[in-house]
């Protein structure tokens, strides 16, 4: 199908223009849209971000007429890359007031949280809270038992699935499988509303952790639990842990709403070398 | 909209069950679906991963009764799940034949490459390239010039967009924004199928990045680029380059297929420190 689409024609240059070159042809026009668009964008999340979770949804943005000079574009161009964010559902025009902000958008750190940190203290982006659905202790699959070490399949884990939400509004769907060495004395009445708050309490020795992360449809089920419409877009991640040894001992799935962006800072040339795999 | 929406009523479990119980009601149906499709999801990536994008596309999944053997679940919920991973593209029922994984999967590690290393080299996915599509140098937006330092808004920066490929598919489509020292004497004729390698053969001093990712549904020319359909979930990303002074000197934009993994590993519990901001 699309696997192995090609760069459209029309979209390729030939040999490219030289530097310097200040004017594009008409069929240029999508790529000034597309990157005005990327721009206010930026310029959206800022302003949410700024004015935090809680007062997003009432901040104006500037008029077409300004928005034609800051960043020299004609109006056509200007309406279109609008036209986009409000089809994004970040922004709404409304007749008589202008460009309204209506999205929340909510930046979370990538890094876990320092001990006796709350998740909450650490995104500092709302009240994080979580909503047990299932805890159970049970043998674990070969495919958890290869992300994690020290365990032989059918070994047990403590798998516990979880809504994660920020001002009580569901934004991610997580699944944890757990080894017994460290889920030993866990009881779901300790989960509280703070995963990371539990391993700690308990003692975990966790040190870092790995994270890959790739864009998903939304099913059924995650679309009804994080009401969203079936179909949108998530973030899909796959999360480990590692202890200060470098070993495995829980292994995460989850699915993150659009209004999370993950930041991830200080990444850099080289792969951290890690004492056991 | 579904910006305030709650978790549905059906999904709590109110008290959570005492840990240890190994059956659940009908209603938890459709978390052993997920549950199950989430494992053999990881199962497809890692069979794709493991035998190269290359080779991707003819492993075969074992058989429903293995699958029921495997996980302890019924047939009913080992269709479904194979029907999920189907919906996604992963994978195709064949009559005679089985089920089929289809999908090509690319994990990228998010690491920066180190000197004198490829982008395919570093990435070891298959023959990384890139399309130029626009190279040109003008004023920076006010909203870029946040974002870099040591830079006014209105200075020039070279903003390049390109299309990064993969065995010559398209995977992402990236602009990036390069300040004015890093840039100068670079021309569109060095930028050949690699940006790093660009960067680098510019002699620029590249340390470390940040990056940000959001889930985002894809727009129609980004569509188009990218061989995907519109509305199909796309990785959206934000890079922050940084030079041994931890000072920021490129900033880009960038959308991927949900082909690409991109893989973070050693992530710890504080935030690194840098220098100069």
């Amino acid at each position: 199908m699309n696997a192995h689409g090609r760069i459209p024609a029309g979209a390729r240059r030939g040999p490219p223009r030289p530097p310097g070159i200040q004017r594009w042809s008409a069929e240029d026009r999508g790529l000034h849209v597309e990157r005005l668009r990327d721009l206010l964008r930026v310029t959206v999340v800022d302003a949410t971000a700024a004015t935090a979770a809680a007062a997003a949804g009432g901040a104006r943005m500037p008029s077409e007429s300004e928005l034609m000079r800051e960043f020299g574009e004609p109006r056509d161009v200007v309406r279109e890359a609008l036209s986009l964010l409000a089809d994004e559902g970040l922004i709404q025009r409304r007749r008589g007031v202008g460009t309204v902000i209506v999205a929340s958008n909510y930046t979370v750190d990538g890094t876990l949280p320092g001990t006796s940190t709350s998740l909450s203290d650490h995104a500092a982006i709302g009240a994080v809270g979580a909503q047990l659905l299932h805890w159970r202790r049970g043998p674990v699959p070969a495919v958890i038992a290869d992300r994690l070490d020290d365990i032989a399949c059918g070994d047990a884990t403590l798998c516990m699935e979880y809504v994660l939400t920020i001002d009580g509004t569901p934004m991610g769907l997580i699944t944890n499988y757990l080894r017994s060495g460290e889920s030993a004395g866990m009881s779901p009445e300790d989960f509280g509303d703070d995963f990371y708050a539990l391993l700690d309490h308990h003692g975990v020795d966790m040190h870092d952790h790995d994270i890959d992360m790739t864009a998903q449809a939304a099913d059924a089920r995650t679309a009804e639990l994080l009401g969203i419409e079936p179909g949108s877009p998530t973030q899909l991640f796959e999360q480990t842990l590692r202890n200060s040894s470098g070993a495995r001992f829980d292994f995460a799935i989850g699915r993150l709403r659009r209004e999370i962006r993950l930041r991830i800072t200080g990444i850099g040339r080289v792969l951290p070398v890690h004492p056991a795999q």
